[in-house]
């Protein structure tokens, strides 16, 4: 028996681990100073009662022979996928029910889709990028091209005909810049696969952060998708599900190459090596998209904009150049004075306390470049905003 | 872009759509037959009282700030393992906490497990055989062989060392056939394959049923097995969750080959692609764990194990050969007059209005024979043995 060898390609990724070692470290030869991190990706507000009245109804559900539910289907239950349904209506998106795959996530779904392709593939990834597009790659042996995205494309690279690729990842609003194409820029890459004969893998998970309406809030706004995209997104940055495990993936029934369909080699996919979500995870997840559940949430939402709002203000206010911020729950700046990543990050830390994300730690690009993030608290967010403000204007 | 045509080698296997097309059809024609099903693999009883407890109390935990859950460990939390792991002690097994890692189900990891292996491996199966383990390994593209399990050896294929293997496959108790290996019988695989430099996968997902000393738990009650082999097991079985999504694998720290660790590997590819099992969910599991939970379950347990009696001893009653009916919840039975098990499902539909599973759908060793589940209503189970003993003895 031989191990996958391509796991020795993979590189150990210590981003948050050294955050967390400098912060001890910090926080012990100053254990009278308060650290405020604004750092995690993660969400902080409780679920919503309309999603935990549905979670407590589904347990009860489960106690009774009557109303028991065993396996379920392995591409969700109908009356989740019809509320999925509506909620793409409500952006001018019409699927068949069963174009919806109803998921543990879609870091499982991101990774797992890979099952259906060639290992021939050349994959093109942005730089700077979620770590997860290129490592789910390097364990399949698939050779991975780079996208370059700087402060000179506005952290968002256009496609380039001279580049063959194959499975493009497009993550938008952008972990970690923020950054988010605009229905314009996203059609010139649908046009690109369409012509390249590629498939966009397309993150929405932070689709709810759009308020602009000339951004887009699935792929399949964009004329052509249909044939060469495949989207995913959660309900972990939507309705606090980071702990509760929903997201859902969408493949239209158009999209075929060599006579496979996507839509079907994914269902034989996930039947075979899936057993469905949880019905009570299913019956919270339903509950976001109900009337109530979308008031909820919306307040939540809005709790997170206005700390991004506060980031960027704050950002605003110094003259430093960064994206994100709007549409986004993550602000990505460059480092003053030319400091590089790692550098700003002691530099915060020593100087007021501020806990982000080195941008080098996402890739080569976002060397020099620093990610804070809107999912903490309002009171330290405001905190951390004045202390960065008092810092940089010094 | 290219798909894995891989995808075009497997069969769509249309085993229990057959069962429900003919069913259907028969129930047209005789709108006033009752229909006994005996076929189906779910449990039906519910969620015990401890489980339902521990569900809604953390529910209420993911409803306030304080108390709320995001990104969880990507192993499990440890209050599961440690459950687990007390678990295992229950029967003379002593693992480390981070041997352990909580899934969404034993199919999940048994599928999703090949990612850590080379494409090279040449993979052996029993035959006949629970479909997905050869489905996973086709769409690698892996060489599969196979042990035959049949009548002579009691369904127990033993390991025959003129054949070389490197990934092996063991169910026991065995989905279909309910045959379960004793500790002598293992002892032997576990020999071939460290002789071989190979590797068990072994699915215990149903070793809740097990009675008999003689058998083993787990494979790691035998000696060697901690250099060859990784364990999957469920909790769909013993506690009722195949809608709920929990189970377990256990892989050994010793289990290394090529300077690559398999315990090592496989958090990599967990916290590469999964994002771990919802919160409730594994507070739900940690209460089947507990006495009372325990209690509970086990009067869950008995009730089945009673089903699998009452099926077996009407076989008995009969003088028909099967294998399974104790140590597990599936009996699996030569069809009587030489008939192939198609013509039994049909016969059996038309003369007594019993449905199960023809054994043909498992391989070709399974023509000819027949399971029944022990899954169903103590009613519906003793009716349908009644009406057995009634026709196979005419």
């Amino acid at each position: 028996m031989n191990f996958n060898t391509n796991f020795n390609d993979i590189e150990n990724n210590y981003l948050f681990a050294e955050v967390a070692l400098r912060v001890k470290a910090y926080s012990e030869k100053n254990p009278d100073k308060k650290v405020l991190k604004l750092g995690i990706g993660d969400v902080t507000l409780p679920l919503v009662p309309a999603v935990i009245d549905a979670l407590h109804k589904a347990v009860d559900e489960m106690s009774k022979q009557e109303s028991f539910k065993g396996y379920g289907p392995y591409e969700g239950y109908d009356f989740l996928r019809t509320e999925i349904l509506n909620y793409y209506n409500n952006f001018g998106v019409k699927l068949d029910l069963d174009e919806i795959f109803v998921s543990d996530g879609a870091k499982s779904d991101l990774g797992n889709i890979l099952d259906i392709f060639s290992k021939d593939n050349v994959v093109l990834v942005p730089d700077p990028v979620y770590p997860v597009y290129v490592d789910t790659n390097l364990m399949a042996g698939r050779k991975i091209i780079y996208a370059n995205a700087t402060s000179d494309n506005g952290f968002l690279p256009m496609p380039d005909y001279s580049v063959n690729a194959d499975i493009i990842y497009i993550c938008s609003p952008n972990n970690p810049t923020g950054a988010s194409y605009t229905k314009v820029q996203l059609k010139q890459w649908v046009d690109y696969a369409n012509a390249k004969n590629a498939i966009i893998l397309y993150d929405a998970a932070y689709e709810c952060f759009i308020e602009d309406s000339n951004l887009a809030r699935s792929v399949f706004e964009i004329k052509g998708a249909e044939t060469c995209a495949i989207e995913f997104c959660s309900l972990s940055k939507i309705a606090g599900f980071t702990g509760t495990r929903c997201g859902y993936t969408v493949i239209p029934h158009a999209l075929e190459r060599d006579n496979l369909n996507a839509n079907k080699t994914w269902l034989r996919r996930q039947s075979t090596k899936f057993n469905g979500v949880p019905y009570i995870v299913q019956k919270g997840a339903a509950a976001v998209f109900s009337k109530q559940g979308m008031q909820q949430i919306k307040q939540n939402l809005a709790y997170y904009k206005h700390n991004a709002k506060i980031i960027s203000d704050c950002l605003d206010d110094c003259g430093v150049w960064y994206t994100g911020g709007k549409n986004s729950p993550y602000v990505w700046f460059k480092c003053p004075d030319g400091m590089s990543s790692w550098q700003f990050f002691d530099y915060l830390l020593e100087n007021c306390q501020v806990v982000g994300t080195p941008g080098s730690g996402f890739g080569k690009n976002g060397e020099g470049f620093f990610r804070l993030t809107a999912f903490g608290s309002e009171e330290v967010t405001k905190e951390a905003a004045t202390r960065l403000k008092k810092l940089l204007k010094r």
